[in-house]
């Protein structure tokens, strides 16, 4: 039968998740790839999951294995509760709902907010993954300028001058892809230009916890509560595959995107959100987070060590504390998605930067680069092909 | 803010979930309910999930708990094409895909073929769920006749004969909310007119494995496979609360439903998976599915008995072989929500038949009752409080 006649009108812009296609390519056998964006599994506190999992079968029993309230399983939220005090958000568990990924709450304000040609406001460049759940609702995106201290509040400003925006999304803590932190002093600025403007932020959060070195920033939710979704998630402090994230939002919204995300999948699977409320209970986070960092700052620190021995001087990288990724950026008019390709003949392979942004022929010059999932020796020869590679054209 | 502003044109179909708003009246103490539809905790396989959550951590260790395909973790696939093979759904496991519930296949099936206006085809009553996913996506819903055997199959050719539907929604054995199943004969009827018309089917099935009497009758997706996406769930066989929906549709319908789930939530939870292959590859399943069988027959058995002694002759009930839920019917010109508030203020609890009507005023006169959840004795107690309160009226 004629499948395609029955696909709606959103679906033109529900194309293929560009770095998924290019990590196909990756898994060819001795290719050493920078191009993922996932945890190590080495960071998973796999000597504890026996335990865990025991504890939930002993203290939630059945309940653990029922459905549950679309908000969430109510003793997790009391532990994130107390997560986000610590991070200067002070919001009562009920406030807090837990969702299938972060990926889920995203997928939920699209859907909740997102009108055919309504617009977006976004930094250039930005997170693939929520251009993923914001596609599909046929939204324009702006983009906004960024620059180390990350995005350049004359830009936002500028947009909401021009622009009716439905929100504006930003994840303005060690970015996914740029690693780029926006810096206190901007983190006011953009309070006041939001609030002046009446606009709503969306602040994507996955990263913060993976701070080397410097101090903690305090989310942009702390300074504006009524004028920010805050949505972060266990997948980078606990494990990936148990699909927990979550988001606190003015009470409105919260409501909204419940009832939203009732039709979406009912509720976030109640086993794992009991297994995450015995981590943070436990305190197991604490005691396992600082594991995490010793396992990620020595790479970050080889990665920039390696850009800044191997590769040409007019080779930059963003200046970053923290997170999975660094950011380099070649000489204007090199066409990185060239080297790409030519990098993994070498075997080595990384994101070509355009991928990340919304306006076509943006970013050619930038890659993105993980260094989670690699040792240090093995970045360091990664990047000792890269320079040969790019020696070759 | 004004934060109503900011909401897409959908929302305003995003309605509660009405069985919920009642569900919470239903939690006053002494109140019998019959309005859940949830699996009894004691259908959980509780012996079994310490043992299965051992063999998870040891048989695939990280990898349970790392990013997988947003397929589905292949060794679930694998077992699923094995109980689809069961019954009588010969396809390989790359054709199967797990969801979060099945609600998110649903979803993504909404997401992806409908266009604000479209044209969906429906069972008159029909499941809730459904209109939940569905909703946001702003069809419009053609309903369908329906009487004991199931869907009227020249109400599907009227239907189709007047209207360019995207898709026809049926579940057609031991339906949510009526426990009626599509005769056999019916189900060859309804494959010939779907191909005559070039139609495309969801077979929703989250039931057919609690059957309790009478012999198993073929899935529509057998007679009709290009027609066909088969959507079912471990929620009843196994544990609701882990989330495992999952479909087997043609190609090009997979691969974009693959593309949509990407942007929704990436992935079901691989740890739950992991679970879910262990119990099915175990054996599990057919060890477990006749001690749940066991444990609903007589409670469905002991709620037919009592609505024909206990309530007046004018009341009558679908005949049903199994799954969750019976259907009653009551003298015409009879409202069901007010004989509801009624029996509330006597200790007992349903669901008026009329909100699962995409149609207004049509089903007044019935109700669903669900018995999975209270005892043989319970049950017959909450018929005759339903009694008392109609021979109040």
């Amino acid at each position: 039968m004629n499948y395609e006649s029955l696909l709606a009108d959103r679906t033109r812009l529900m194309s293929a998740n560009a770095i998924r296609e290019i990590l196909k390519v990756v898994s060819k056998p001795g290719v050493i790839s920078l191009a993922g964006g996932i945890p190590s599994e080495q960071s998973f506190p796999m000597d504890l999951m026996a335990n865990l999992t025991e504890e939930v079968l002993s203290e939630y029993g059945t309940h653990a294995f029922q459905y549950d309230l679309t908000e969430g399983f109510m003793p997790l939220r009391e532990q994130l509760a107390l997560l986000l005090a610590q991070r200067g958000i002070d919001v009562p568990a009920e406030d807090i709902c837990v969702t299938t990924g972060s990926q889920g709450v995203l997928d939920g304000i699209a859907k909740l907010m997102i009108s055919k040609g309504d617009k977006i406001a976004l930094e250039a460049p930005t997170y693939l993954g929520a251009l993923s759940a914001f596609n599909p609702y046929e939204p324009e995106y702006i983009r906004m300028d960024m620059d180390d201290e990350g995005l350049v509040p004359e830009s936002l400003e500028y947009t909401l001058q021009n622009h009716r925006v439905k929100f504006i999304y930003l994840v303005p803590t060690f970015q996914n892809p740029t690693g780029r932190t926006l810096t206190l002093e901007r983190r006011r600025a953009v309070v006041q230009i939001i609030q002046k403007y009446d606009a709503l932020l969306i602040e994507d959060d996955p990263y913060s916890a993976l701070r080397y070195r410097g101090e903690a920033v305090p989310p942009i939710k702390t300074l504006a509560p009524d004028h920010v979704i805050y949505v972060s998630t266990l997948s980078k402090v606990f494990a990936p595959g148990l699909r927990i994230g979550f988001f606190a939002a003015p009470e409105f919204i919260r409501q909204w995107l419940v009832l939203g995300k009732q039709g979406v999948d009912l509720h976030t699977s109640t086993f794992n959100q009991a297994l995450a409320a015995r981590y943070l209970a436990g305190g197991h986070l604490e005691h396992h987070l600082p594991r995490i960092i010793d396992l990620y700052r020595p790479k970050q620190e080889a990665m920039s060590r390696s850009i800044e021995k191997r590769l040409p001087t007019e080779f930059t990288c963003s200046p970053s504390d923290g997170g999975m990724f660094l950011w380099v950026s070649g000489p204007e008019g090199m066409d990185m998605e060239v080297l790409y390709h030519r990098c993994v003949d070498k075997g080595v392979a990384f994101v070509p930067g355009k991928f990340f942004f919304t306006r076509e022929n943006e970013g050619a010059q930038t890659m993105r680069l993980n260094y989670t999932m690699a040792d240090e020796n093995t970045i360091d020869l990664a990047l000792q092909r890269m320079a040969s590679a790019i020696a070759e054209m």
